[in-house]
């Protein structure tokens, strides 16, 4: 089997997996507890907090655990709502393809009273820095544009951004659950006030991710209870898997640079090979982009059919996110990015890994030129195309 | 050593650690996924719920799977305030001594408009169940008892206090953290609409808990996102650590009978042991407490101290609960019991495990004795009341 699947979820590294276990087994005290052995994984926890902040120049009080990329998401945005209200200010600044922990997350504050403003996406899947500086009110507390989109792997300008809420005194969150262990990030250079991470995207476990908020900010409580988290996020915290968690960061930064450089190689190949596809098109800015993720539409077909048949060759693949997968609506991502719902619905997400080889490329490359061209011989759409009575999209 | 603190935390079983690292390795699917791959991570999730569920009398759509206790008390008491705000209902009844996860959220609620009736607790740790039915009112939307609690151990009566709450038409729920896994439970025979339960209590994996709600209730979300667990709570499942739950949960039952007449046995020996110095009281119900737990009060001694001296003597035990130890405020369980300030900091939960020997009881027992004689030799409280300058209270 081919696992492209690694932006829905990954494989956890031998080392995150061995420190897990580790823990699990001899490190098993509440960190909580007086006693030394306690306190040992109160350590435990400590360290995995400083190698956390390390990889994102952030200290380590500045990171707040979490059980994953959408809890973190969930308790910024609630964290700059509930700032916002104190100062009159309920507008907040977003961008349509956000993940939906964060668009549902804000359609909630709407019922309660908050304006959103959500910016359309450019075609290449992109926004403009300028667009969120005119976007911004005197009434905004909080702006939150993903760092790389989930679907189709768009990097955004995040620096930029940073520096124009900073201007503004607007905060600025951003959805890192797709870049952390993949991109380099420097949350004080690029001006980054909060920002949330999911371990099982970078090969650690999952349930555990990280929440940066930079310190000066009061982080409101999602989860109340016990003094966890210097009283933030209540919960006996989940020593084995966050020491997994910082041991799996540290091994990805490492990696950082030669994966970057050897995925990008094999993601190009991989776009250069499904371009031959007549009518198909890639989703989002071919440069700008993460080193793994391919995203394409094939006018004619339907997204579900291909991944079904594409398992079948040895391929697991999505169509978009896999916290979607199984609604009938098309990609809102694809929507955001102009394409029309025929063509949105005939999608498929690669989202490649580090042990992927050349072979491993040219088979999909073959197996998604076989199945397009045998789902179009069925494709009633296809049919019309091809016919004339319909005109191409793509 | 001798680990006397299962309470806080338990050590993870054998095979409940082989199952997490078997799906780690060979199930790191996301079960969202379409793919063949993904569907298996599925069905372990869904397998993982069915045994859950059958554990406590339950279906398995009435489960869903949380990031804790925590979380889990937390989502419960949204969705009865959610709930009551429709329908104008905003007075919640609790106890004065449930865990902060509860009492931090009702405490939130308060700030929101609810009206919170805490009920008084008896000195033997127990509420009675026309206590309750006292205080639902007219506009009670919830009523929230913990099953055992976490500190003194006193198992309350909660088939009785849920048939109260039924016939008022007051949904229930019982913060279970303590129960699960250590007592019989059927949700069904004793009334219980909600219920919240964490792994890492039974053998399970830190980071991992369940909800129960009857079906019917429409549950709300406290983490917004995805559609995962029917869209009630977002965030890709934490599989590996879910598995891992429900094997030590099976465990636990098939064992529960079992270790609650040994551990019962063993509690009562060092109880028996315990009182034989001078000047000390068990904390709650010497009867209706669980099979593991044994809570002292020391007149004339600091609790901290005593547990640091234990732990040199190879004792690992707790003041009270590890969720707010470093606290200076002495446990307000004990003094919802009744205990003053003076002898409230003068506390000793002891919470064995069921590989505890009648020779780490004796030890514990002789180790307790000598440690408080050696701290009351330095007290000045102690000082007094030998010289009758303070009048004993124990």
């Amino acid at each position: 089997m081919i696992y492209a699947d690694n932006a829905a979820t990954t494989r956890m590294s031998e080392a995150a997996i061995r420190k897990m276990v580790s823990v699990m087994n001899e490190n098993y005290g509440n960190p909580s507890s007086l006693y030394r052995f306690g306190q040992r994984a109160k350590e435990i926890l400590e360290q995995a907090r400083a190698d956390v902040a390390a990889v994102i120049n952030a200290e380590p009080r500045e990171i707040t655990f979490t059980s994953g990329g959408s809890e973190a998401d969930n308790q910024a945005i609630l964290t700059a709502a509930e700032l916002g209200k104190k100062n009159g200010r309920k507008h907040i600044v977003s961008t349509a393809f956000e993940h939906h922990a964060v668009l549902h997350t804000l359609k909630k504050l709407e019922k309660e009273g908050f304006e959103i403003t959500l910016l359309d996406v450019h075609e290449n899947g992109l926004i403009l820095p300028e667009e969120v500086a005119a976007a911004i009110r005197e009434d905004t507390c909080l702006v939150t544009v993903m760092y790389a989109n989930n679907e189709i792997g768009t990097i955004q300008p995040i620096k930029e951004i940073g520096a124009v809420c900073r201007e503004r005194r607007v905060l600025f969150h951003t959805d890192a659950v797709q870049a952390v262990g993949h991109l380099p990030i420097d949350v004080k250079d690029q001006n980054i006030d909060m920002l949330s991470a999911s371990a099982h995207k970078f090969h650690g476990p999952k349930g555990v991710g990280f929440l940066y908020v930079r310190k000066g900010i009061r982080l409101s409580n999602l989860i109340e209870g016990g003094a966890q988290e210097r009283g933030k996020r209540a919960g006996t915290e989940n020593v084995p898997g966050i020491a997994a968690a910082a041991e799996a960061l540290k091994e990805a930064a490492a990696a950082m640079e030669a994966n970057a450089v050897k995925l990008s190689e094999k993601r190009d190949r991989l776009i250069g090979g499904l371009k031959e596809i007549p009518h198909s098109a890639l989703n989002g800015d071919a440069v700008r982009r993460l080193p793994g993720n391919v995203n394409f539409c094939f006018e004619g077909i339907e997204g579900e059919a291909l991944l079904l048949l594409l398992d079948q060759k040895g391929i697991e693949a999505s169509s978009g996110s896999a916290c979607t997968s199984g609604a009938l609506d098309p990609s809102h991502v694809l929507l955001a990015i102009g394409r029309v719902h025929d063509v949105a619905h005939g999608s498929l997400r690669l989202s490649i890994g580090e042990d992927i080889t050349d072979e491993d490329v040219d088979k999909i490359i073959r197996s998604v030129k076989e199945v397009v061209a045998y789902l179009r011989g069925f494709s009633p759409i296809w049919r019309d195309l091809m016919a004339g009575k319909k005109a191409f999209i793509l």
